[in-house]
């Protein structure tokens, strides 16, 4: 590694350029949402919009979602039509619309409001996604901690939590390539969650597939399907899943997924058609005629990855050529999804963070990952690469990788 | 009026001849719809989806919505841009997601979450929007029911009401062509709304602008700013306003405003960032594109206007020439909006509903339109001329004032 000095001057060097990167979040790059061009223009004459089951798209109804799209989605998650509710363009607002359902009502049918159920708390895979936090942060529940493990969250910490503290009633899970670690759940972690034996009756799983088609290498890491091992226990009412096409089609103007056990989705139903007489169907159309079945999606998928996966390549080769041999610094290979997951030795996250941030380069806060925003060891840091370009992808990683060096040299001080 | 005997052979060949007509509902007609169809190729090419501010509505954020759509809205409601959250296409949503907020977290910092407060009632002018209604069932608020006068509610009853009873958070408002009564509100009960006086610090008036630019007539009827004259007072943190364009585009697949003080609105964005990181923005921008201001609203309200007002001529004219006369019998005028409001003499309307459904006609359920679905004296039918074509509006017209006429005849038993 080079010296301190020649670091602190280099560093100098390029924060006197003035130059602004923006790698603080999973956003498409504009070259992804270029592939996506054909869904604009997908639907425009009237007659379109009127299905041969005589349903008008342009009109009011269908609460649950276009049948053609809830196959879609059913095809993508391996579940049945029935178990799905096909929402506007944000999952993150079905998972809020879920938590402020079973703090409003329940739930399911003679469970408590857990707004009425004193202390509520949630297991929180660490790091994880921060919106997640953000939503158990805003209802005021309690978030504890669970570490991941090379294959997935520590599960033994997990199944002993649940059968022993009746004040948990929920955990966020990513379970493919998780954000921002990008592990995908072995079989034996999947297989674990769908024989959990939680002793809140109305504790439930949200698993958040946001990653589930978003492959960058050929062929992809296999999620085992927590349904299916669920079902096979009886144990399916424990899973809220969710899915969306924000990082297939627009991350703006995609279309969300619930899935769940009929029971379930029964009992949301009976919530939503108070809230709206139906979902943009419009829109769902235009996803129906662009992605007629899961190779549509997949062939997709191809061309993000495309346009992703030189700049994955770009941070992990930066990383290995730059950062090797640090003590106690590592980082996530993952073979999809949207986040490398950088760990610094001990107390240095936010510096680095900090300084990038000095010169111009915007990353996720530190501790961002974490429930609160506190990363207890202060290591982790999320990068984001998808939304620059590869150019400036490479200048930002120059500038990441001196304040990285910087920041670990034996000597340096704030 | 024709003997009993002839109406009820007339009714019996109706019934015979097997036809179906829907008139439950406020929905548009598909040629209605067809005359939106411009919206959807109003964006096609990706590079338009890039606004000169550098925004990509395909990408994430913009949390309240489009500069653009925010401008027409304020125009249309007469309030400033940073008094306007833009929301998805439904704003049925927005008034749960409202309720579902003061239930949770309470109507400002500081104020207490509705669901911790004990008994909460809402006030209800009836005839009103069963969906309004609904929303408090959902959430357990106890419904008083308000009468309606010629010029708006009894606002002796609500300014009384809402002085002495803490309990009473919320009024249920469609200012201009009331659903159903067609009625606006006189400029008088507009500015005692603007000057009440509440006893709970956060009572709310939910006041649902529906039909904000739905004339059927030349000029239309005006409806005094509730929100210039609550400001006058220091009043408006009262008000909470909503407004879409489900009536104006597409029912499914329009936009919806969500207006307040900038006191509210900057609270509610408080809980809104949990819940989404922001709305679809590419069909927010279709809709500025297609209205760029007031006045194409207004030219596509016409437009909506040559195809109802038939319909609403149809119904008034065949009320007039057959239900003329039959005592306790009377019906709204409207100049505008979607419903004219049939009132049949004392406990008639149940059956009227039964006696046209068994022949065809499906009729918005007697009492809907009151709190718990119970209209206290059973007179009420809302009539939603708009759905049928006109050929079909005039067949089932000459069924329901043949079933009113049967009912209504002196003789006639069930």
């Amino acid at each position: 590694m080079e010296d301190l000095v020649i670091l602190k001057n280099k560093y100098e060097k390029i924060k006197s350029e003035n130059k602004k990167f923006d790698m603080s979040r999973g956003k498409p790059a504009p070259a992804q949402l270029d592939t996506v061009e054909s869904l604009l223009g997908m639907v425009t004459k009237g007659e379109e919009c009127i299905l041969p089951s005589g349903v008008d798209c342009r009109n009011y109804g269908g609460i649950d979602g276009l049948p053609q799209i809830k196959s879609l989605f059913a095809e993508i998650l391996g579940m049945e039509t029935d178990e799905i509710i096909i929402s506007g363009n944000s999952s993150l607002n079905i998972m809020f619309d879920t938590v402020a359902r079973a703090m409003l009502f329940g739930t399911v049918e003679g469970e408590k409001p857990w707004m009425n159920s004193g202390k509520i708390s949630f297991l929180c895979p660490v790091p994880g996604y921060d919106r997640h936090f953000a939503i158990c942060e805003a209802f005021g529940i309690n978030m504890i901690n669970v570490p991941y493990k090379a294959d997935g969250p520590d599960m033994d910490l997990i199944e002993k939590a649940v059968a022993e503290d009746e004040s948990i009633k929920g955990i966020w899970c990513v379970p493919k390539y998780s954000n921002p670690t990008g592990i995908t759940y072995s079989d034996e972690v999947v297989r674990r969650f769908a024989a959990l034996k939680p002793k809140a009756t109305d504790f439930r799983v949200f698993w958040d597939n946001a990653y589930v088609v978003h492959d960058l290498y050929d062929g992809g890491e296999k999620l085992l399907s927590v349904f299916d091992e669920a079902k096979k226990q009886g144990n399916e009412d424990l899973f809220y899943i969710f899915a969306s096409t924000s990082k297939i089609s627009y991350a703006g103007s995609g279309i969300s997924a619930f899935a769940s056990s009929k029971k379930n989705i029964d009992y949301a139903l009976t919530k939503i058609k108070y809230q709206t007489i139906g979902p943009d169907k419009i829109n769902q159309l235009r996803h129906a005629k662009l992605y007629p079945d899961i190779n549509a999606v997949m062939e997709q998928m191809e061309r993000h990855a495309e346009i992703i996966r030189p700049k994955f390549d770009a941070v992990l080769s930066a990383f290995e050529k730059e950062l090797s041999g640090i003590e106690g610094l590592w980082w996530s290979k993952p073979k999809g999804g949207y986040f490398i997951s950088l760990n610094l030795p001990h107390g240095k996250a936010k510096k680095v963070v900090a300084l990038s941030k000095e010169a111009g380069l915007v990353l996720t806060p530190a501790g961002a990952s974490f429930p609160y925003g506190i990363d207890p060891e202060d290591t982790n840091i999320r990068i984001a690469p998808t939304y620059p370009t590869l150019p400036e992808l490479e200048q930002a990683l120059e500038l990441l990788c001196t304040v990285v060096k910087m920041v670990c040299s034996e000597g340096y001080e704030d």
